[in-house]
């Protein structure tokens, strides 16, 4: 199957009603429109983004007040936050302001406004789109470099700083978001600046003599630079792409020798500096997942395709690896990467802590990127797994249900005291916010949830991969003939999968179903036409597909208690609760505060109690039985003569890991303490 | 009683043979000499303190290198470690090097020196202690000023910036060691420069017009000019310490103000700004243990000298809710204060975190300091039993076992895995280190260590109190008569405390005795010929004390487990093992690597097993009833479906807490989940 084993187009597939219908309206309805006002900063209360200003500046769009000559100004933001704003936007000067990463607040704006074009046509927000690339347009130099920050601050700086300034992560985004809208309008004009862009960044790095030996310090060219490859066909983006990935980590170290952003050699040895960005040792050495966790999936991701496209064996083994230590030593149960703040980044090899993980929404969704991506490589269940409990578990937590708040950290437990008073939990938040000024979860969400079906299926010449299990219809096209499925789903709350064909003709093709890891029993209906087969982990039903011709998956969906290898020393003695793919928490909305006082009766069964209403929506409840321990009487010592504890019956109630935090601030969990038998 | 309650002075007392002979010893064997080559950086492979040296050349006492009129020039060092060290020490310029506090360490060293003197004498350490005197005393100026870090980079920046800076920090301890010194040997050199330098400050501070109304950041001036006034009887010492803890929070903050180290108003409210320094509120409307911890604890010391002496009420009111904060709500079972090393500081109430403890030794000799001084205030056994606790555990933690190497952090938990890879442990070590630039607390447990039968006894006109058991004679003065005992103890391993007159004379008198609070049955030998009571957990014995008259306490020992409050999460479900004052913990040495898979069984009673030689020394070794979980055969796979998990029956070893990490670096722990019944 090898490199053709690629992504549907998001043409190919209809939602249904259903859950992800539901999430996509909602990144239509709310996250898009909002994400506009944002972008030019008219929302008040949120941080402004200045991200569709700074194009105007650079493009000489607004009223002029700049002097030429200026010195070389530092944006105003901070990574870490948000100084000294100016309270009056309307007497900013004409110069960069936010972070230096800004101008790709459009670019993944774009990129959710053209997945969201496709399955919901809407000329008035064509139009706004198409005047938002206008001005993105204006800002583009003669030679093609657009990136705002440099080309307003002055380009005599440019490319002097690629380890911690974002030129070549803004290409890459911008990449992304031209490509998308192209595919889904037809409309070149990004596509040709993106293009005029990687052109000159082409002729400014590579190999050859008189070149650049930089790469970039926050990964995502290389798999955009795949992606550009793949929709133009020119040989010369996969050729960058495969040269910033073999060039990382190669010593001397570029970045050793940059002008800006130096750091002290002296800090760390050799093969251990540039382990925030990946770049301690050449990409194909890399056996660890380590440093920023966005940033590694990114990159991951990057190597996964052009380990695809270029049938590299080696890569292929790389990317493997990085896989199995992530999912086997670095991962949470929620599909939640990132176990330390301290630089956004994996910690060491299970140390997965739970109320002070980082967990970012966007290494989630990165780590779907990188799932997707070893999908195409080779079908194998165990990634599709993965992906699926990311998306249900740490990435919809990203989004508040009503869409209109998010968090960048997803905690697997949450004492909201701690949060306000413990320096060392700053970073986790009980409750969603707003808006970020460092705005990369919000519309990466909105970018990875309007694409969804793009992750649901998988297709090559002759056969279509089910990987979600997404209610819709969705279409293949056999030479001149297409193919289509209707699919009815009720996941993630129910293992009824009906898979109807809907094609006008009879096709003869393959259809590969992923039968999910957490399901232990199932069966399939209708199989008497078809050779059928498992491997890895699909389902691949072969035959001469007819309309009206249906197949019915039924996995079995029970409710179970997990456990941790028992070298995450967090989750010693714990156990946590899933149902199918979701992930459960509890939540002192339905048990009090005190959640540290319960255990799980793990000898007994979890039974669905009913319904909670939550945002308006019905979330399954679960009701678990446990054990509260009863208070000892307050002696005002803080130590005194264990004494045996005394436990009352208690029921603990648990709602969707996704669904938390969206009735206010209170105590969270997911590991409770196993007390085995009542 | 009221302020007549004093600790005793060294020379009451002369230790016998036993475990706090032997420490006494260890500090004058080891740690004071070795101190002494530290602070004239004569140690290879440790940090250079360049204490001695500033001295020098503030002093002119350096072969003359320095140009006059240099600019002012920031310190080498920085409060977060050191960087930039000079290679070679006979090449520096004639500049302060060091830490801006580094005058305290010969201060700290002084009085250890003064301590050890009295208990042992020895003119080779006095000579050499006069000789760094007349060093320290060069260096004064003629108005009385003495911190070289002004005088050698310009008193034109003195008392700019208190907050930060520690000229009265450094008069503190200056006062410290030289009241010592003085006690000690009776010269009075240095006693004379410490008031000359408290004459200084008086006529510079105070609620007069014209005068600063500054305060200093970091504390200890306060019962430091108390213990001067007590020496010298002249009330403007104890004016001025009053007149630093009364003006210290008040509005506006006189910190605002200060030219150096501001920091921005609009950071923390009022009411929060400057809790890190205990200067957000007035001390007498505090109620909750915050900030520093050590300087906290600095300040309550300070403030129970004044209040006891003033006999202010509202004081003494503040001095025992500051108490019970801090040991109801913010203390470690092993007397170790600090729950965050962020500002090395007190946690909110209840967030005790055993991985990641800041437990600084300091602040836990700190604490010993507030609680003997609420003994002075009112005897009550509460303040001994947390003054034993700490001083048995996180204090004698702070040193190795062979006085060499030494404690910062004392954390309840450690994988030295996570001390080396994850940043948020990165300030626990797992084991000691030789020297810190920062050097607090290895003088700090010296002067403790050297000093420490003034924490045993405390006394009045006809009352001896005897707090801690230390084996030795002990004297009290009663008019021109002599009374004294011979106290016989096994303590901290045995409760036998046997207390024999050998006065010459019959004394009519009280003697004191702590039932201590870990003692839950007790008896009295020989009591017949006096008038016995109980009050605040102390034994008074009233009578005529004749020679050879012997009363035996024997306090029962249990090995015992004790529980933390439920509110501690951290510890919940968890228990810990002491035996008397003696915390104990578990070590890899003894038992393995994983430790968290160990449940202890707590219906069974841990028996001594015997002893385990340690460093050279023998120490018992506790063998508690325990199970270990069977490691689960490992799938490749973070997250599997719950199965009941297997325990081995196994035997955990425990040794006492202070003696950890003195076989390498190994995983250790104090508290283990506690499975109940077999």
């Amino acid at each position: 199957m090898g490199n053709k084993n690629h992504p549907i187009s998001l043409r190919q597939f209809q939602a249904a009603d259903g859950f992800w219908k539901e999430k996509m309206e909602l990144v239509r309805r709310e996250v898009i429109p909002y994400q506009w006002e944002i972008l030019n900063d008219r929302v008040e209360g949120a941080s402004p983004s200045f991200c569709m200003r700074n194009f105007k500046v650079a493009g000489r769009l607004m009223k002029e007040k700049r002097e030429k000559g200026d010195a070389f100004e530092e944006p105003v933001y901070t990574f870490r936050g948000f100084e000294a704003l100016p309270e009056d936007m309307e007497h900013l000067e004409d110069r960069f302001y936010g972070f230096v990463f800004q101008d790709s607040d459009f670019s993944k704006w774009i990129e959710a406004v053209a997945y969201s074009l496709v399955s919901h046509p809407d000329p008035e927000l064509e139009r706004t789109a198409d005047e938002a690339i206008d001005v993105v347009c204006a800002a583009q130099m003669e030679n093609g470099y657009l990136d705002t920050y440099y080309i307003i601050n002055g380009m005599d700086r440019s490319f002097s700083n690629l380890k911690d300034h974002h030129e070549l992560y803004c290409l890459g985004h911008l990449i992304e978001g031209a490509v998308a809208y192209y595919q889904a309008t037809g409309k070149d004009r990004l596509l040709k600046a993106a293009m005029k862009f990687a052109d000159y960044i082409e002729s400014r790095f590579g190999q050859e003599d008189g070149k650049c030996k930089g790469y970039p310090g926050h990964e995502i060219a290389e798999m955009a630079l795949v992606r550009l490859y793949e929709e133009t066909g020119q040989e010369r983006y996969l050729k960058l792409a495969r040269y910033f990935i073999d060039e990382r980590g190669r010593q001397p170290y570029y970045w050793d020798c940059e002008e800006e952003g130096k750091q002290s050699k002296a800090a760390q040895s050799e093969g251990e500096r540039y382990q925030y960005y990946q770049a301690h040792r050449p990409v194909r050495e890399q056996d660890e997942a380590v440093g920023h966790a966005v940033r590694a999936v990114y990159l991951y991701s990057g190597m996964a395709d052009v380990a695809r496209i270029t049938d590299d064996a080696q890569l292929k083994e790389a990317c493997r690896r990085l896989w199995d230590s992530i999912v086997q030593e670095k991962m949470y149960i929620t599909g939640a990467i990132g176990g330390t703040h301290i630089g956004e980044s994996f910690s060491f090899p299970f140390d997965l802590p739970n109320d002070t993980a980082y967990a970012e929404t966007c290494a989630s969704i990165g780590l779907m990127f990188f799932a997707r991506r070893m999908l195409e490589m080779e079908p194998d269940a165990a990634y599709g797994d993965v992906m699926e409990l990311a998306l249900y578990n740490s990435v919809l937590s990203g989004m508040a249900l009503d869409g209109k708040s998010f968090f960048y950290v997803n905690p697997l437990e949450v004492l909201p005291e701690a949060c306000h008073k413990d320096e060392r939990k700053f970073h986790v938040k009980p409750v969603r916010q707003k808006w970020f000024g460092c705005a990369c979860c919000p519309p990466n969400l909105a970018r990875l949830i309007s694409s969804i079906p793009t992750y649901a299926y998988t297709e090559n010449e002759d056969t279509l991969f089910m990987h979600l299990h997404l209610s819709g219809e969705v279409k293949k096209q056999l030479g001149s003939q297409t193919a289509s499925f209707l699919v009815e789903s009720g996941m993630p709350w129910d293992g009824k999968v009906t898979i109807t064909y809907t094609g006008e003709k009879a096709a003869a093709m393959k259809l590969a179903v992923r039968i999910p890891g957490w399901c232990e029993h199932w069966q399939a209906d209708g199989l008497a036409k078809f050779q059928c087969s498992e491997e890895k982990g699909y389902y691949y039903l072969e035959g001469t597909w007819e309309q009206g011709c249906q197949v019915i998956f039924t996995f079995e969906m029970e409710t179970r208690f997990y456990q941790a290898d028992d070298r995450v020393r967090e989750d010693i003695g714990k156990v946590a609760v899933m149902r199918g793919p979701v992930v459960y928490c509890a939540e002192e909305a339905d048990n009090g505060t005190s959640l540290h006082l319960y255990q799980i009766l793990s000898s007994s069964q979890p039974a669905q109690a009913g319904e909670v209403t939550i945002a308006g929506s019905h979330y399954p409840l679960l009701n678990v039985s446990a054990r509260k321990k009863v208070k000892a009487e307050k002696a005002g010592r803080l130590y005194t003569k264990y004494k045996k504890p005394e436990y009352e019956p208690a029921q603990l109630y648990m709602i969707p890991y996704f669904a938390w935090a969206n009735r206010g601030e209170n105590e969270m969990a997911v590991w409770f303490t196993d007390a085995g038998m009542p």
